[in-house]
């Protein structure tokens, strides 16, 4: 018999490499594991013009409901500079009590310790345990995100597939294990700002108009006031420029125009169209009738959304607190992750290792980490199924 | 005997395709005028590396003083698209009272009428007029200004040539002639500053130091406040950003630094070191200790400067209203000239046509115009050599 405890399975998959949009192994290596559990397991590849073709994983064991799907993506970010490696980033070794390689904690680990966590339960408690387990894993989350888990479920809704609860196995922790579940995400909206002006030469002023004054006129009035105080469940909405760019050679010219780009990562006091009036009216105010500027205002696809708390996210800082005697922080914080689809589907939490080594080199996970992540998910399904 | 008129003058100047840094038949045709008329004629050729070698001409009638210098060149600019022009920029044709072709006013025609108002002068007094006329032209004014004016009064004065006053024919007046004398020039300085931060994600902006809102807080400062009130003779120093550049391509990336340029043109309330000390005071002012900034200034070779109004300007002035019926302003408004250069050699002053259309498609020049400032120039000789 294999071995099934979470640093095995986690080596095994660091050890294929599905740097996206490759699979590597990974996929397949985890319907093997799965199949031989008893889930049934699917393997359905999603294609769109000009994006790879994308393998992803659907499984499930039990019938009925509930049913609680564990999510989560195989594929990882390039490794980088392969030589700046302590151990290599595929290699999977094991030193010091750290395992290394690329995904460690984002998020073969994490999968990993759910893998290890429902196989565990399953062996306890045999298939006929009151409910189903699903996994929803795709190997385009890194990546374009376009043949991933928006088509993943759209393709098991096809099916008839309904999910009670999702537990999303990103890294949420900021630096120890335990701190923080993610129950929401804050929006984005990406604005792009032009002020019109007309060229001229600096020696005659009075003949041209000068864009740049009136673009710091605007971007300053866009920053001076906070957007909002922050909500129960959220930080205070914020907008980051991004770039200024006129890109005039001529120390000798005024440009005709100047343009600016912000985004703004913003809570549920606001939809995309709430605070792009907000932000129109702020510019308008500051423009009066001597600044001519258009915005072009681009939401991406990720509302602010937020997973009431409720028993599930009770149950789950509970296994939490139990294992580590952490009560876990309830934030709304950080970059967008697959929940902003999945919450379309079904309640969504994100519980997973300690996120700081991510997407850098020699990216690891302690291996206490990942018995204890495992021990969590274990007496989540415990809790879970045990009505 | 061949025709001395402005007219057939400027025509002659315009055939010869002078752009720099092509000599193109212009300075040969100015010898060969001027050295049948008496003068004794010099073509000095200045070379440096890196810059095309120039031809330059130095003529002078006359042995004793006062010595009265007619300045300016025969080189121009590019005609730009040769087919958007009326009648051909190196044509010098003639239609409804202009002639058209590129240096029409900037400054062939200029030239044509100092010459055609010498030649007249010396016609009607001979050669022992009791001073010197002397004609300082270059073929490096629109381009690099390195092999022009400043080596060509290095050579003369290296020869033992003094100069007691300079006329400048550069087009001085914005519509109509008459309206303006150039008694002096702004001085230009460029700065360019540069605002550090940290770059990072947008989702985590604490973890990153933005650096656009300490440069939208430093630009405003800059120009919240004129820098004086203008003086005497000159108007208000004027600052304008010319650029601003960030150049990151990434909307949920914080950039690490961001760029912007200025220009000043600064009147005699200011050197460029006390200038470049009053923009750091307010730089620093508005950095405190939150905003890490650097700054490089970059003065140009041409401070602020004014030739005191005296009698000489008096004269020019009087000359202008006898054949315009209007006093001209005494201004040192506009863009460089090399008159900063004139300056050092002796007491300079700009009169020419009017300026509107250098530059442009259709360069063009009435020929009334043509004819009066011959006149004007004629005046200024008769009562310059009238003691």
């Amino acid at each position: 018999m294999s071995d099934h405890s979470p640093l095995a399975l986690a080596q095994a998959l660091i050890r294929c490499p599905s740097v996206t949009p490759e699979e590597g192994g990974a996929l397949s290596f985890l319907a093997d594991v799965l199949a031989r559990a008893g889930f049934s397991v699917e393997r359905p590849v999603f294609s769109e013009p000009g994006t790879p073709d994308i393998e992803n994983l659907y499984a499930r064991i039990g019938t009925k409901g509930p049913v609680l799907v564990f999510a989560g993506h195989t594929d990882v970010v390039p490794p980088g500079e392969m030589d700046s490696w302590t151990h290599g980033p595929f290699s999977g070794e094991v030193a010091e009590g750290f395992l290394y390689g690329r995904g460690a904690v984002d998020m073969k680990g994490g999968i990993a310790c759910m893998l290890a966590a429902a196989l565990a339960f399953l062996d306890a408690r045999g298939s006929d345990f009151g409910g189903s387990i699903a996994f929803l894993i795709t190997g385009d989350e890194e990546g374009p995100a376009v043949n991933g888990t928006v088509k993943l479920l759209e393709w098991a809704k096809g099916r008839g597939e309904r999910f009670d609860h999702c537990l999303l196995g990103e890294p949420t922790n900021p630096d120890t294990l335990g701190e923080m579940i993610k129950i929401g995400r804050r929006g984005s909206l990406t604005g792009r700002l032009t002020v019109q002006g007309r060229q001229g030469h600096v020696a005659y002023p009075h003949r041209a108009e000068n864009p740049i004054p009136g673009l710091l006129r605007l971007a300053s009035a866009l920053i001076a006031e906070p957007l909002d105080g922050g909500t129960a469940h959220f930080d205070a909405s914020n907008l980051e420029f991004t770039t200024i760019d006129v890109g005039n050679p001529a120390t000798n010219v005024i440009p005709a125009s100047a343009k600016a780009v912000f985004n703004v990562r913003f809570n549920d006091d606001w939809t995309a169209d709430t605070l792009g009036a907000e932000i129109r009216r702020r510019l308008e105010a500051a423009a009066g009738n001597t600044v001519r500027f258009s915005l072009d205002l681009q939401p991406s696809n990720s509302p602010a959304f937020l997973t009431q708390p409720d028993t599930f996210v009770d149950r789950v800082a509970d296994a939490i607190q139990a294992e580590t005697g952490r009560r876990p922080a309830l934030s709304t914080t950080g970059g967008t992750s697959d929940a902003r689809f999945i919450k379309d589907a079904c309640p969504v939490i994100e519980f997973g290792l300690v996120g700081r080594t991510m997407h850098e080199t020699d990216e690891r996970v302690a291996v206490v980490d990942l018995e204890r992540l495992t021990a969590i998910y274990g007496r989540v399904l415990e809790g879970y199924f045990s009505s």
